[in-house]
């Protein structure tokens, strides 16, 4: 890979990097982000030793692209993960896409080697599932986690059921050997996850060398899971269920970053990858708090995350940053904690926070919505303004798939396409964070927002050069019937013949 | 009046009561309930230091009942505070009505005297603006502050101006003496209030006699006002200064329990009168996070409100008490924690928490949700039944007026009133706060809650003796014409001759 050299030794001055990125859940999903029941003990305890940013986004509001943003430090536009198939509709990895992260990108892991980092992914990898696409021909050094969400269970002719892979083999599929009881929601993934993860962190401090943890537990997306422990304790149904545990788990990963005495020598961040579920219920879905729709819309509900930042002893305890940040910046900021620079020969649209971590300062910066490869919406600053509305189609929502249950503001969720290219529709986030009140064009606020962030638009769309898209084609006959391993475990299936056909993503 | 004695001297063991009531302010507002702004440290160090409770309720989504409900301990029903005129209607206590707290209702501060407390409301009354209203009325020893909502200006003609009360006497009138500029937002009522309580607690410190101070100020409430110092300052525009002072208020007020070393010795509790005023728009409302619509109905929004306690030394810091709460208990809890009994001549609704606050207990117990002598829906731990639905009329919500901006929820923001008695709309308020997902009646969830309510809603209606109603009659003679005092000013208007008719609640 073009710039990148062999492996140097460990520095001992890099920090290990902790990445935590939940799946689907919401901004509001946290007590310290408002969530009532306020059942998430260890992450405030985080926050309140840590940074909290209120104001983070993700790159996309669905998971595929959200996580190879964050490893490129790239637009999913940028980095390919996006589709031309149709205007501004939402893509991800199916297991019958064919395409993937490309061989073109540098992720995190890659460039963290230069500094002798070991790196690992346990959970969800999403960039892709056919073996090029793998984490371990991407920079990772191990993997425990399944290339794709965890539907099913399927019947295995039809449609094969997801494997979870043991680095570059599978070990099982879900709802064979890694069972997900959808009826009673009970799964022990997350504290698989959570063991492989305090083993890894374990070996990599005894071993002294420089780690990178990207821990991408999805107990929150649909089908939502609990082990047995968790099920039923939580306040807010099997959803709130999940969340425990995952806040029991990051309680216990901190808790070792301090047994083990590297907890000042780790940087840890938690995130999530879109805003919560709503189309799933109440009971397979979290919360947006006070935020306007949810997953798959570029309103706040679909990109606005919960984050906190945590390293004792550098990362100043019990504060709020108001920076704009985003998942792409964690590409940025690890690289320059590590000593590291980003790639020089390709756009990166991740910012480095380092100096907002360690001195609490603040960068002017755009956040940029993007549907596919149009720019949906940006904000700069409190405002926020909209080129392109909507929710889902009309057809989509008449069968009951509804993104904004309960919310409906006129011209802004819209179940058809409106373009407001020639006049946005501006909201001050800060005095309505709802996104409900649209500022009238008439107004002296509404020139002077529209005055400020229209040259940030012109800069942005100049200088934008589109990565090949990679969520255009699927088939039938990628899907996972046979990964590397399959034969050892006797699990290999037939696949169909090719027949690749151009995805139809509805919304 | 029935039951009290003459005030007694002073008991050392009861301590001091600070209650500030904020008006309008929504659950949303505060950053420890989840405000993306996160501009209220100095509350959010009095959760961290004290016990939040995300379930505390107001007695009434509107003003004057909410008050009139907190300094009696019950339902707006019982003591008066409501209308027969029409149909589960909010009422309140304008300038023109007739009516306000009768004499047969025991005040918190009337109790309080029996154990030598001397007791002050700083702000606004809110129970009945004619003499015999007034608070020194009605147990308080000091008042500064006015009897109605700070509306204006008027042309003293029509309409005169609301008067500023010291003790029995009024001082001035808002808009004159007390300035309040529309146009920039400047008003300095919430120093004079500040500078009061600082005051007023200094005086007693020293004086070591217990005292009641019910610190009521309206900076949140329509037409939202702050000093100049505040005024530009917060990222939430006119709004989140009233906030960011009232804030920066509360600070100074613990700061100084603290600085007199009477911290250990006074019972601090922050809450609001109802929810944040959605229909007052961005710039004139606050945020009621998560939860359905605001002020004026019975869905989260208009009821359920921030609450923080705070008695260092005494209630444990940094809890979250899942406690079903209501500013009922204000009364309750108070007069236990003086060493007095509630009154036992009539029905008390409120819960007395001291066990809550001090050892962190919990007691199950229901939340009534009124409008009128209506109610509407009914809270019994996670289950809320709505009986009744509505928000406002279509002729009011065509011309704009909307309790439930950007948000409707088919079957349940009505515009008609929806009557559900005989099969209610259920909603689990800990996966669902925000009232979107009504739970199927062909559910065993649905028949198992209902069960459980149903002999709660019986027993309730079965007890309840309304009290008579005091806000159906209406008087443009009443209003703020002469108030006490005026003749020394020289403020004193011309009375119209007196043309009582039935008021006009429209929602
Ligand atoms: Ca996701
Ligand atoms: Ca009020």
């Amino acid at each position: 890979i073009c710039g990148l050299g062999a492996p140097n030794t460990a520095d001992k001055s890099s920090p290990n990097i902790v990445i935590m990125l939940m799946d689907d859940m919401g901004w509001g999903d946290l007590g310290s982000f408002g969530q009532p029941s306020k059942e998430t003990p260890n992450l405030d305890s985080m926050a309140a030793q840590g940074m909290l940013f209120p104001n983070f986004y993700t790159a996309n509001p669905l998971c595929s692209p959200s996580r190879a943003s964050l490893l490129t430090g790239r637009l999913p536009v940028r980095n390919g993960f996006y589709t031309t198939n149709a205007h501004a509709r939402n893509a991800y990895t199916p297991q019958e896409i064919v395409g993937g992260i490309s061989k073109d990108e540098i992720l995190l892991p890659q460039v963290l080697k230069k500094k002798g980092y070991v790196n690992k992914i346990i959970g969800k990898w999403h960039l892709g599932h056919r073996t090029h696409h793998l984490p371990l021909e991407h920079g990772f050094d191990e993997w425990l986690g399944a290339p794709n969400c965890h539907f099913g269970p399927y019947n295995n002719s039809d449609r094969p059921n997801i494997p979870v892979y043991n680095n570059s083999q599978m070990v099982g599929r879900y709802y064979e050997e890694f069972e997900i009881d959808k009826k009673t929601g009970e799964s022990n993934l997350t504290q698989i996850y959570l063991k492989e993860g305090l083993d890894f962190i374990f070996h990599q401090a005894k071993a002294r060398r420089p780690f990178f943890l990207y821990w991408a537990a999805d107990a929150t997306h649909a089908p939502v899971y609990a082990s047995k422990r968790f099920l039923g304790k939580s306040q807010r149904g099997r959803y709130g269920d999940a969340v425990m545990e995952l806040d029991d788990s990051v309680g216990q990963i901190l808790n070792s970053l301090r047994d083990l005495g590297i907890d000042k020598d780790t940087f840890v961040f938690f995130t999530s990858d879109n805003g919560a579920a709503l189309m799933s219920g109440p009971k397979q879905s979290g919360s947006n708090g006070p935020f306007l729709c949810g997953k798959e819309t570029t309103f706040e509900g679909g990109m606005r995350e919960p984050a906190i930042a945590w390293w004792p002893g550098h990362i100043p305890a019990g504060t709020v940053s108001q920076q704009l940040g985003s998942v792409m910046d964690l590409f940025s900021t690890s690289l320059s904690l590590a000593g590291l620079n980003v790639p020089e020969d390709r756009a990166i649209d991740g910012l480095d926070l380092s100096p907002v971590l360690l001195n609490n300062t603040h960068v002017n910066r755009p956040i940029f919505y993007y549907r596919g490869n149009e720019m949906m919406a940006v904000r700069l600053g409190p405002y926020k303004a909209h080129y392109w509305t909507w929710s889902n189609s009309w057809e989509e929502f008449n069968q009951g798939i509804d993104f904004c249950p309960g919310q409906e503001v006129a011209g802004v969720t819209t179940h058809t396409q409106q373009e407001h290219t020639m006049q946005p529709i501006i909201f001050h986030l800060g005095r309505d964070p709802g996104e409900k009140y649209p500022i009238s064009v008439l107004t002296k606020e509404y020139q002077d927002a529209l005055s400020r962030i229209t040259p940030v638009v012109v800069k942005h769309k100049n200088g934008l050069v589109p990565g090949l898209p990679q969520l255009n084609m699927c088939d039938l006959a990628v899907m996972n019937w046979a990964p590397p391993g399959c034969e050892k475990l006797g699990k290999c299936l037939k696949a169909p013949k090719s027949q690749p056909w151009k995805c139809d993503w509805p919304h």
